[in-house]
């Protein structure tokens, strides 16, 4: 760490998406002049290296954040709505992967591909939509920009680590458990704190955070309302059905989505997306070429292919999508956040 | 075995499809008065029980079906097409479970509960419809019956044994050197004469069966063409997306669908569900009440749930539908076909 930069906290560093901004603000050469680690009282005293200097966790309190310029909340809605305001009182920026304040109209929702300009007028909290959100507005943007955007239905195919590194853990043991004829044991998917629990190994679970009252669940709504908010496009028709499955990293989702223009064609899509930035187009028939979870993982594209003329609907198109839920769909997208800010001293 | 009843022969006995035909003529007590089980000569001279009984696999072969009443094919398309003429020739009606004969407009494709009377001018060759369409359709039908019915997308979860019990036992071995930290390796999927191969295991692949010109995978233009074919339905707009995923058994399917109807609504298509043949309805959000693959693996049902009114379209909803892929997707429906023509007569 360096004299220069800024003095950033990482608040639920022993996380899933925590563990990873570690390794993303390392990796991106973040100008980190000091780094915090905060988490649990749970997680308090465990080591992580940081530039070959390891770090000691701390647990996160009110005071934690003295001196701290940027924060990154990575740890539960909870413990953003205590902590986020008490660190912006003492001068630090939150940006706050949780889902508490995606909605609050004061709070900027940000995928910089695609709505940047929102952090400007930021109020010291900044919130990273969630994850299945980030890679499909990634993906829709280009396609709105250059043919305009009637209808999306989206059907997701999310990893489990979008449950955290518990989770993950958790099918590890239930994949094992059903290799070796046991009964898999489930504590933890679909809601933790939800009465029932179902096993993920080997099953795909149609729900993922908790049932509304409309019959969609939480996860389904987030990213009907967060796609809205971040493409500035409250009347966009938009369908969700969020679905976990055995994947560890990256999420992937079926999109059929309907431009306005009669002009589209997959070609002109392609060409579109190839050129649009946090893209990577992977779409090839004749060369089974198309994005994965199992090889998106640990990658900081959006990955898109299968784009396809609906055969029936004019204007109507079908795509796959797929994206490390940890990385774009999480940490990397914090800290793009943050690289912005610094790039348009909007801090 | 008894004097009265049917002299049936299986071919692909030993096949993931084929042994379950074997069990579920057993469970069903279906007259058989003699049971003949063919395959390839790769699997000739192993024995599987049927009613404590031992049967020896013979090898398939034009004569082979001499005496035979009905002949079960689930021995891949190839076979079907060399065979299926020669087992008619000599007095069977075949049932056949690959794609061989399903769009040949002199072969009635059948799911009972959907067009059984279809059966009745049959020429000898009955096609069993893909696995993924047969769940599709069942859930379909009494909701076009009550309400009409104008579109359909669906993205399907498809399990692994729908590609064979070798690719089963590949996802397994995968799985093994996933969780050993080795490099799993692919020979099966996605199409096992493509040129590339991809792991399964913590993975999700968008292709299931080859990529035709439109840009649609063959797997899905069965979904497409057989659903209008067996809902005497040409002018349906439907649109599918399939995708393997690490279940063992058990096809889930995310759809979307357009009824005629302004009077439909939740309840009364759950009501209409509740009540239709081979439909068992799974839908209690409070109790979180759903279909899922892991526990619809060995019933016969198609389960739905998750019925929930679109939020921007009128008469469009959403629902989510699981079954067994090797039972009513497969078995089941080729032995239920079977029974209908004793049934009915039209053996």
């Amino acid at each position: 760490m360096g004299n220069q930069g800024y003095h950033v906290a990482v608040v639920g560093a022993t996380g899933a998406v925590g563990q990873q901004m570690v390794k993303k603000l390392e990796e991106r050469n973040f100008p980190v002049k000091k780094l915090t680690l905060l988490a649990s009282s749970r997680s308090k005293g465990k080591e992580l290296v940081f530039k070959g200097e390891k770090i000691i966790v701390e647990e996160a309190k009110p005071e934690s954040f003295s001196g701290v310029d940027i924060a990154l909340f990575s740890a539960g809605g909870a413990i953003s709505k205590t902590l986020a305001g008490e660190a912006v009182k003492r001068g630090a920026v939150v940006i706050d992967n949780t889902s508490a304040f995606r909605m609050d109209p004061d709070v900027p929702l940000v995928v910089p591909e695609v709505n940047e300009e929102d952090l400007k007028d930021h109020k010291g909290i900044i919130a990273n939509p969630n994850c299945s959100t980030i890679q499909l507005v990634v993906a829709l943007q280009p396609i709105r920009k250059a043919f305009g955007l009637k209808r999306v239905i989206v059907s997701t195919y999310q990893a489990v680590s979008g449950a955290g590194a518990q989770a993950v853990r958790e099918m590890v043991e239930q994949t094992k458990a059903v290799l070796a004829g046991e009964r898999p044991q489930a504590e933890i998917l679909p809601v933790r704190s939800a009465e029932k629990h179902y096993p993920i190994a080997f099953n795909a679970i149609p729900q993922i955070d908790v049932f509304q009252d409309n019959g969609f669940t939480f996860e389904e709504m987030k990213m009907i309302n967060e796609t809205r908010k971040i493409m500035h496009f409250p009347e966009l028709k938009i369908a969700a059905t969020c679905v976990r499955i055995p994947a560890e990293r990256g999420h992937s989702e079926s999109v059929y989505f309907e431009v306005e223009s009669d002009r589209a064609t997959e070609a002109e899509i392609r060409s579109v997306l190839a050129g649009s930035p946090g893209v990577l187009l992977q779409d090839d028939r004749a060369g089974q070429i198309y994005p994965m979870p199992y090889f998106a993982s640990g990658k900081d594209e959006v990955f898109v292919g299968r784009i396809r003329r609906d055969l029936d609907v004019a204007n109507g198109f079908h795509m796959w999508v797929v994206s490390d839920n940890l990385l774009k769909g999480a940490a990397l997208n914090s800290i793009q956040i943050a690289e912005s800010l610094i790039r348009n001293q909007w801090l």
